[in-house]
């Protein structure tokens, strides 16, 4: 078996021909990668308090405790436990206690429980994080065959999505805490009253195109694979995402109360909600709500942000923390429709690879500057019209790791493009997310498409 | 505006563009054909006893009273009271009992409570029956215009269709019913044993192929169309349904307690069930059913038909009632997958429209007797991989009927074939059904399909 | 063993020390009173529609039909099959498919599934009627053994209280369906507008007084023994019970929506019934019930009736079809209490057993007509403060009797004296009826008690 | 107006002639008192780790941080905001995020959402104490008038019952956690091994005797008056609770399986908790609790408690943590049953106040070690058989704290006695607790009693 040296592997072939490869400055090692993702976990929960790492408001939003924690499970249960000769788990139940959802490593305690355990403490569960850590530089010092080099990446990889979660779930936390606590201070820069340029669609030609990742490429999900043609209409595409101000329309139009424009689904599941029926986006508060999308003046929404709290809405941002069915109903309401994600990934091949990412900092979508196709990246994950399915010939990683993406292949959506709370180097293309269409925590947004 | 003859009528455009034709002997005339299946509908329910004609044992299984209420419900709403002069209803509160779904009609009565009306009486609905059936008879006496034609088209397929819910709901409620009751004795010749022949998988060749209805043509849905050109890689085709005695083998696999045979959803929706947990597809009946999957014999299941009531399980038979997760977990068991609709589509171009359809009145797959590809219509609707979603260039119908089909295009899979409940001239090959991937009460079976 | 005579006996001692006897007239045969009360049974039924039989509009509203059915199977499960040498159950199943809930006898079929079985048919209910019946005059054609007689005695008292049943659970059927059937023509004396005598408040002397049933006396349930006394400080009730016309004015005072009326459970059982919040006794029906108890006259309300359907209400009838809680919620607003089933029972020691039963075939609670303590007896079950527990020394029967009253001592209130849908001789002072504070499809209203 | 000196006060009259008293000592001043009960709260959270603050691992089970605020919470809002000239409150929004129940003051935070408010942090929290104890100390500088004195002993009694929901709500944290940490280390001589002596049960003569506060005592909660007189009949009471051991026996011949053992409503409650059935009391964990209550020996079950965590089960200590529901059917199972509220206090009337409180720090039932009536306070809570409902002439406490103890008198059963989590000045014989029959998270065993 060819070893890979530290300094210069290319991560390949978690399992059958799929290949992996993860060296985005194409310089970096291993262990320095592993290293660099680690510490920005740590330092994304610089800022919360200790009480904020152990609340999980609703059963989808996770303690920021336990991702700290998942993450590390994630690299002492696929690598060292079975890679690392004489590895001694942390603790005997933390196999127990931070498995998410794979079956294959025993029944999982409960997700909706998971903001119930005062215990481990956070101190511990950095001790733990830094256990594996030294035992991950161990394992790591030496060159690594290929698939376990792959393992590793994976892991840095889920690493990452779960970077994105814990401020998603951190974001639900205070956002709906009554006092709106702000997880940063706000950017003087941050300035509302900017102007978004105007929407305009651009034409994309269709025919068939190519999909998907290549074997032999860079690291990406085994659902992203594999590659493979498409055939497409003509169609065009929003040039940027919806803003607060365009959706606000929908909503002083009576967008919420009008069943024609709304999937049956998404109508039941409006009704459903009683008292707590959507009135606007997620972390907007209308102080007049109780009236029927009517006369009430922009003056009287705010928003909740991380950075800086509630503040006045800002109409030239892109809307956000809108469920699928929203994007729906608002598409049909504008008389378009959501892009495929075969148009999406079609269109987004031209673009580069820039945008509003974690890594600015900034946590919230911001308004568009440029003409002509943008925001394709970062700010806001996009909703596609797609359901989330397998790709010609798709075929999931082997063993335990094969839980990883394929088994959610079944009622959900796919989503493009990354948001403002995904790290920009974690991002490409071809990424497929998936949430379910009445979802809506998420960093996510409206693009619009059309048919020619 | 061209009038159509009563006799020669060609049903077309229902709205924009979309031709609407319905003549299949070309030469019925629309009253007639008005006659025969409103006739038709009274014949399903002639077997029944009055008590069968009043329950709902789920929320999705409609009384036979409600149906035979319903589709003259349609006639009345969408026809005699738009478009018959001095039309007067039959009761001022039916348009809000017998209402579907249709919101732009108003909110209708709740879904769940309709097998809470003893009144209306079935008395009073068969002669509802007659009021609207002789005023339709006027209405069609004069030529009608090509809108009108099509919308009395659409009502009949309407009605069709809830001939076969007729009979699922029916047998939902007799099958559940302890004393297991017959709709109708079995037939002579209806005799366990026969032979199956041996699967096999017929290839497909891949490229672009046309699916959906083109404008024009004879009646179909507006969820058919438009037609449109895909993409297919080549793929193979199981020769005829999955059958009983393959189901069993994967029960005694322990298929449904093996996590790793099963999408997330469907795994949890199984746990969920608790004590009700699925252990075989609907209406078998195992006495040992408290092993796990191990080595009971096949004798021990029985299953339940609307013909001849329980009875010992035909292993050449046809697997009927499962769900989507069963199927694509069955699927997965077996190294497989399902089809694509497309894929569907495309094979089924090659058959004729023959197979045990309800005018058999059979009202139970049957075990295929032919080699190559068989059972493609009839027998058994077929779940395909595939979620229910609107071709390129899809518009709903105009107006209230606008909700007949497009509202349900989110978290259903479509399934395609018709079954032994579905009038054969009901059926085409490029008709889409759909239902919830949890749904197994209707005659949903497993066609299997495989990469080539 | 001492023989009764057919003509002549007392029934007794179900069990320990228990006395029964019934004998209403003092000459009256066992079986003639059988006959009397299975055909009273069938004539309460003959008014309905066929389907009205098969429908179980919620979980505690079960089918006439069922009724019918399982009032038969008390005969036939607890004494033909147990005492009559040779006697064959109609059908095996029935056993199952008619247990209310008796674990004893086994695990009963579920009891929100009863109006799910259209089988058997009711002739064939009907034939298992006339099966049993027929045995039933077979055993009881030779003198009975005292123990026996009581076990055909309390199947007669039982029976008794499902034709309450079959009237409330059939005015929840019909009352709810849009179309408000009447049950009965409205009589035609029965007309509105009579004034109820102003109440007064009857005081009672208080001291130790003796309540419940004393061994050797007729027929009681076991529940309503021993005999015992209890201490009660003076205290005064209401001549008559709450009128239409005074629970409106707890509803135009805003009753509903101040939450210091209402115990701490009551309220958030309202405010968990969403959109289907209380806004007024069950059966009421205001056209403008969405504004909060204001201005709204009393023109605008209607009431449903088994007899005669809806019509306006009548100010001066008892108000009816309140729950426990609302009982509690008046009272307070009032300024009064409910009484406790001891000061109940200790004033209605000195009322005779006359008023508005099912015997007069009224099914509605009439207005007061005298003045002095009156309405005790029929009318309206009236809710008493008093938790139902056992008394002092309370001993069930025993053997699978024994869950009849004794298992249901938990989280119910007693109520007293009988309604217009009792027959009259199944009450007497010391019945103690039990039902969960949020119910109300029975018949059941109030009356005030004041500490003096 | 009487002015009370500080040192010397009296407190009386919250309102209508309930007098409230409250001088353990005689000689206590009331800030004095104040400073003990407000540290007593903080040295009994003084273990936990700052996460343990934050957790709600139920609705019922309030996070420690709550209970640090709404104590506080209390004094400010009832106290401070109405009587001291210019208190400013501490923060706006506390008064909706720390009120419990009291819809008079407005509406509530929602009780199940208390555990997803991160913020206000620990410190905050204990500044805002700190805010209101130094506003206290002012208010309580000058001599008060009764009613206020009054008021501040009703806060502190609130407050001692919030540190015993702070145990067992912690209990409940810790308990189920799957690390099963410890509260406190195990006290050295807390060996299990003791016998407790035989239980025998004390006759005790009925008749007519007094029950309940009388006006111008010392503190009492209104629900605890009028003092009144009760007529039992002779009875006997346990010597002692029930031991581990004898619920044990109750376990291994299958009680819990046993549908006559069981209350209608404990039987259905049992059966929905689907996989969560209680198999045996909470905290109990048995490694082979599959088995059907067979042979299993006693060395499979641990227990777990606050001090030292789990451990073996001791089977001479009092059986805690069953419900209401369980004690009736363990008494059945015995042939005896719950004593009444009246029997036990008249009992209690001649024990002195004594036992295994808070005070000792053991935090866990311990075995009774004296022959004779005993056990009677301390330990656990006493399940009676009487429900909660108002004495002859209850009247609560006038505005807002009307809603302290009346509203809850419904549906729940009195328990008595305090537990090894109450403080020992909190507690006396006339002391009303009430839980839902359901409930076991609370220290509460078991007491039989029996008719003569």
């Amino acid at each position: 078996m060819h070893l890979l040296s530290d300094l210069t592997y290319n991560a390949r072939n978690l399992n059958n021909g799929v290949s992996v490869q993860d060296c985005p400055t194409h310089c970096q090692s291993l262990s320095a990668r592993y290293q660099g993702v680690r510490q920005q976990t740590l330092e994304l929960a610089a800022p919360l308090a200790l009480e904020d790492y152990q609340v999980q408001p609703m059963a989808d939003a996770s303690p920021p405790k336990w991702h700290l924690a998942h993450v590390t499970w994630f690299f002492e249960t696929f690598i060292l436990s079975q890679e690392l000769q004489g590895y001694k788990p942390f603790h005997p139940r933390f196999e127990y206690l931070f498995n998410s959802y794979y079956n294959g490593v025993g029944e999982p305690y409960p997700r909706a429980k998971r903001g119930a355990l005062s215990r481990p403490t956070v101190d511990e569960v950095l001790a733990y994080r830094r256990h594996v850590d030294e035992a991950m530089m161990k394992f790591m010092a030496a060159p690594l065959p290929e698939t376990l080099a792959a393992k590793v990446v994976l892991g840095l990889n889920h690493e990452q999505q779960h970077q994105e979660l814990l401020l998603t779930d951190l974001k639900y936390n205070l956002g709906n805490n009554p006092l709106k606590p702000a997880y940063l201070d706000q950017q003087p820069d941050d300035l509302p009253g900017s102007q978004a340029p105007p929407m305009t669609f651009v034409p994309i030609t269709g025919g068939i195109h190519h999909i998907g990742v290549a074997q032999g490429s860079d690291f990406s999900f085994d659902n992203e694979g594999p590659r493979h043609q498409v055939l497409l209409a003509d169609f065009s595409l929003a040039s940027r995402l919806v803003t607060n101000g365009e959706f606000l329309e929908f909503i002083e139009d009576g967008g919420y109360q009008r069943h024609e424009l709304w999937l049956s689904d998404a109508w039941a599941h409006l009704n459903a909600l009683g008292s707590e029926r959507w009135q606007g986006p997620l972390y907007w508060r209308n102080d007049c709500h109780n009236t029927r999308g009517g006369a009430s003046t922009t003056d009287s929404y705010a928003r909740y942000a991380l950075t800086g709290g509630e503040s006045e809405l800002d109409l030239a941002e892109p809307v956000c923390h809108v469920s699928g069915y929203e994007a729906d109903a608002y598409a049909r309401w504008k008389g378009c429709r959501l892009p495929t994600e075969a148009e999406w990934e079609v269109a987004a091949q031209g673009c580069s690879l820039e945008g509003n990412f974690a890594d600015c900092c900034r946590y919230q979508p911001q308004a568009a500057t440029l003409p002509g196709l943008t925001q394709m990246f970062g700010d806001a994950w996009e909703w596609t019209g797609s359901s989330y399915s397998p790709y010609p010939g798709y075929c999931p990683l082997a063993g335990q790791l094969g839980e990883y993406n394929g088994k959610f292949m079944a009622n959900q959506l796919v989503l493009r493009g990354g948001s403002c709370a995904t790290p920009q180097d974690h991002i490409r293309a071809t990424y497929r997310n998936f949430f379910y269409p009445q979802d809506r925590w998420q960093f996510t947004g409206i693009r619009l498409a059309r048919d020619l």
